[in-house]
Formats: C-alpha cells, structure tokens, sequence
C-alpha cells in the first residue's frame, strides 16, 4: 500500500502564481493533468483563477466546466478525485501540469485516461485501454 | 544508438480525425506533446486544420503560433523538431495528445521540457531541470 502524498499550497503559491501566470483572454489557465504514477496524461482541463485557488489550498484539482459555466470538484459526481502532488509552470506561463494520483479513473466514459484512442496510420481510431468502470453505474441520474 | 519511428499518417487519418474532433472557437485544437521516451510533459500547443494536415503527412510536428498568425514547424529555427510517434484523441473530441521524439529540446529558453519550473508548497517557483542548450548561440538572429 502506498500513502498518498497530498500537497496543500500556501497562499503565498497562489501570489507567487499570479505574478508569472497569462490566463487567456476567457480568463482560463489551460492545465495538463499527468498521473504521476504512469506518467500517462489524464486530461486537459481549464481553471480560472478560483479555481487554481481552491486547487492549491485544497490539494485536489478543482476546474471551471465550461459547459456549464461553474466551479467545480474534478470528480465530484464519481467520487474520482485528484489528489495534486506537484504543480508545475511552463516558460511563458500560458499553461500549467498537475501531477496527480488520480482516484479510479479521470474519464467520464469509464476509461483511465481520457486519451483511450489511438490513431492508425492507416486512419483508424483505435481503442487501446480497458473500462476500469461502469459509467452507468456511477452516473446514476 | 535507437531507431527513430517516424510515424506518417496516410490521408484517411485526416478524415477519421475531422470525424471526431471539435475545433474550439478559434479554429484550434489543443495538442499535449509529451515525450515518447521519458513520458514529460514538453508542452502544450495549438493547431489549426492546416497544421494537423501537415503533422500527419510529415510525422513532425506543425502548429499554428498565435502570436505570429502562422503556420510553422515546431523546431524550424533551433532544428529542434519532434517527430511524431503516436496520436491519441481524447473522449470528447477537444483536444489530442502526441508523443513524439524531441530533438535537442523543446523550450525556447534552453530546457528540454517547458515545464522546468516547480512550484513548492511554500509558495516559490523553482527551477528543477538544467538547461541543455544556450539560447543566444542557437538564436541568432
């Protein structure tokens, strides 16, 4: 069994954030989110900076869901949260990448990694990983 | 000494991706590069329809540089160019993933990765890569 390492930022992270970060002109922060185990890239996310606050205090990814136009728990529904472990910032601070463990898997369609499908050269998509969960299931309503 | 897989996506792939792909308002899909070998994160970037076009024919990396408002090769001044090995989409259609191999390095300012500074928990950004080339030598111009 492996413990889980939680990092909760100080405030000062999100000051010290603020000074170097460009969120874009809708006010997001583009935010790769990595499983720090596999390395495998989880999903892309947007966080508005109430979002990247409530991630950095709380240690798990929070994230404004443009369809529906709120803040909101990456997870909240499934219980599939992601717990942060490093955060880290690109040369122009247009983007960012939380290493994250994530809680059973990211995908909404039941996969670990949104990126389930890869292409052929050939030109078909291909499904490369197996559901690790029932969306049925956990989506209930 | 290791064998470069060049991936070149024939034209098929190009209408299989147009199929699923969902073009944000701007006419561009975010794209994750990550490092085939080491799985980083190298950065994040922007193609419009005519860069994923020439991504896939070429099996290098294309992109679409916002604040030139041009196509271009990623790499085309440095030589720095990342060729592509795998492309995988993601559930909704709204952003892709390559893997590539990176030639020298991705970032403008000398890292391999553009992800080379770390925010700690007490709130300072710092630096954990070192550079592996010098900017002004490869710059020039």
């Amino acid at each position: 069994m492996t413990r889980t390492i939680r990092s909760r930022f100080s405030k000062r992270s999100l000051q010290a954030l603020r000074k170097v970060l460009r969120f874009n002109d809708q006010g997001l922060m583009p935010t790769v989110i990595q499983d720090a185990k596999t390395k495998r890239v989880l999903t892309l996310c947007y966080l508005n900076e109430a979002a990247l606050a409530k991630s950095l205090a709380t240690g798990t990814v929070y994230l404004f869901r443009r369809s529906q136009n709120r803040l909101m728990q990456k997870g909240e529904t499934s219980g599939h949260i992601q717990i942060i472990q490093q955060v880290v910032v690109d040369c122009e601070g247009k983007a960012l990448v939380f290493l994250v463990q994530q809680r059973v898997a990211a995908c909404h369609a039941g996969y670990f990694s949104c990126y389930f499908r890869k292409l052929d050269t050939g030109g078909m998509l291909k499904i490369t990983d197996r559901k690790v969960f029932d969306p049925k299931a956990v989506y209930k309503t």
